[in-house]
């Protein structure tokens, strides 16, 4: 059952938790905000729900608490950052950050990160570029768990990348690279509910749309999810990985596999482009409101069923905000209790 | 029927016709590189086949023959250009250079560009970039051709984006945003074939694979080409569009549709990293073989059905060196009568 808790509940919750494991000062705060933040924004799978299984890597000796993020190179608007396995959340927060100064230097700016651990939502620095007035565009590579197209192995991590543009709300891609998550098939195969268009490749080597089929080849071992847009997906999922590799001179996919049994020692790139420089504010928001209510217009019936990018997310918010951040009720227990 | 036509035959060919409308010197040889190259890859839709139609852009005044871009305005690491409505194919390897001279002097670099005009095969500019040592992300807005997710009418550009990274041969990732072109459902359409994965709505408003009923549906005004990855492809092309139109100061998708009836006036952004600065490239060249080696070994049986991107272009471009470029004949007596 979900329940309605309010943000500060929240934030205090995770700094009490968290100071039990001497983490305090700035990284509990900022690890206390960005998970409130998902869950107030509705993405509920990378907020409170995923607490239990942060604290968990924190106890098993896999995320490094109270370190910070080293510079290992610099290329002028470009640096080399490694993450030394700490806090996901507060060294994507200080990678970004680095990203919007030197963007800030040099018009555009670049981070790339090795060493680091899972970012939990990308759309959260993606919202901190927005939110300062810079565009982004950031990803992060992740454990193998796809086949490339035409595979049938796991060789591929789903590798979201995140897109943003300041506004009001602030224009916000954040896609991860399997059409569908786990998380989904799983829920949709318990409601006895048909994907909305195909999420794995069945038993027949088809694409297939039938959540409970799906599970079932999880289950027999011929678990194959499918890349977003099949082959471009799958494609896409493999430069990222390969860019984040190099860039950061960091762990690939494949290697992370093979160190650890968690997104951990992964490799991120932060783009920043310093975008209120180079339109004022006032114009950049008109264009927006053009373009989303363009989009918007798009619809032949109910203009709401055609949602811009950034909007669902908004809307969450303000009715969170307002009624109490949802949060499963078992989760909550689950959080006192840790 | 496809035959077999020498490189140099048609560089030769698009010479003779650039030059009858008073093109020549450097930029009628970069035209018909380009134009030979994509047949010679296989992307012959964007090479030799699209030369009379790019010939007709010109004819009728919509493309703007030997004009220079110009830098409109510098923020550093980040420039904006206009294309002036020159040739496309010219202005991006312009473009494409100016931002790998950034990214030599700041280790990224950006060029966002207005005004300019299609650019043919969006895989040229990233080979460009990667072939001189460096990284590239860079992509182009279109006309609308594709409802956003949900909606009805057409709102997105197919917004073509491109991945590249140097080797040998270049990771080369080139995708357009809708899952499948016109053509391609054409070509399934009239043999009769499936699509192998949902390519546009149906006639009951739901993801459908019968290319037939797809073409049914464009005939009766109820086209809905369906977006790479269906809800992400939507917001993705939506986010690539707002970017390029306010870095560059120039046209959104909806905006060129509004003024000209090709895909003139559009807007494009071209980022390069110095990656060869950032990691020795023989180093470089043996992470990337580690990786694809990994990839293709993802296959329970016969390899060869797991390609690494840029792979099967470069596959494609040995074998047509070797035979000719294969080129269809109808097409072909066309461009010898322009």
């Amino acid at each position: 059952m979900t329940i309605r808790i309010r943000r500060e509940d929240i934030e205090g919750q995770v700094r009490r938790v968290l100071a039990a494991r001497r983490v305090g000062g700035e990284q509990a705060a900022i690890c206390a905000r960005i998970i409130a933040e998902n869950s107030l924004d509705g993405v509920t799978s990378h907020g409170v729900t995923r607490f239990p299984h942060f604290v968990g890597t924190i106890d098993q000796g896999l995320i490094v608490p109270n370190v910070e993020p080293e510079q290992v190179a610099a290329f002028g608007a470009i640096e080399r950052w490694d993450g030394k396995r700490g806090l996901g959340p507060v060294m994507a927060t200080r990678f970004m950050a680095r990203a919007m100064e030197l963007a800030a230097e040099n018009g555009i700016g670049c981070v790339a990160a090795r060493n680091t651990t899972h970012w939990l939502r990308g759309g959260t620095y993606g919202l901190q570029a927005a939110r300062s007035g810079f565009a982004a565009i950031c990803w992060t590579n992740a454990r193998p768990g796809m086949p490339a197209w035409g595979g049938t192995k796991p060789r591929l991590g789903n590798n979201p990348i995140v897109f943003a543009l300041p506004g009001e709300p602030p224009i916000l891609v954040d896609m991860a690279l399997s059409q569908f998550s786990y998380g989904k098939i799983q829920e949709a195969a318990l409601a006895g509910r048909q994907l909305p268009v195909p999420g794995a490749i069945g038993f027949d080597g088809k694409p297939t749309s039938d959540a409970k089929e799906i599970i079932e080849t999880l289950k027999a071992g011929a678990y194959r999810l499918l890349p977003t847009g099949y082959w471009k997906g799958s494609a896409l999922a493999f430069v990222l990985d390969a860019m984040a590799a190099v860039l950061s001179d960091g762990l690939a996919s494949r290697e992370v596999e093979t160190e650890t049994t968690a997104d951990v020692g992964i490799s991120q790139v932060f783009i920043a482009i310093d975008v209120a420089r180079m339109l004022p504010p006032r114009e950049l928001q008109d264009r927006l409101d053009e373009l989303a209510a363009h989009l918007k217009q798009g619809h032949a019936g109910d203009a709401e069923d055609v949602r811009f990018p950034g909007e669902g997310a908004e809307r969450q918010r303000r009715y969170n905000l307002e009624h109490g951040v949802p949060v499963d009720e078992t989760v909550w227990q689950a959080v006192q209790a840790l």
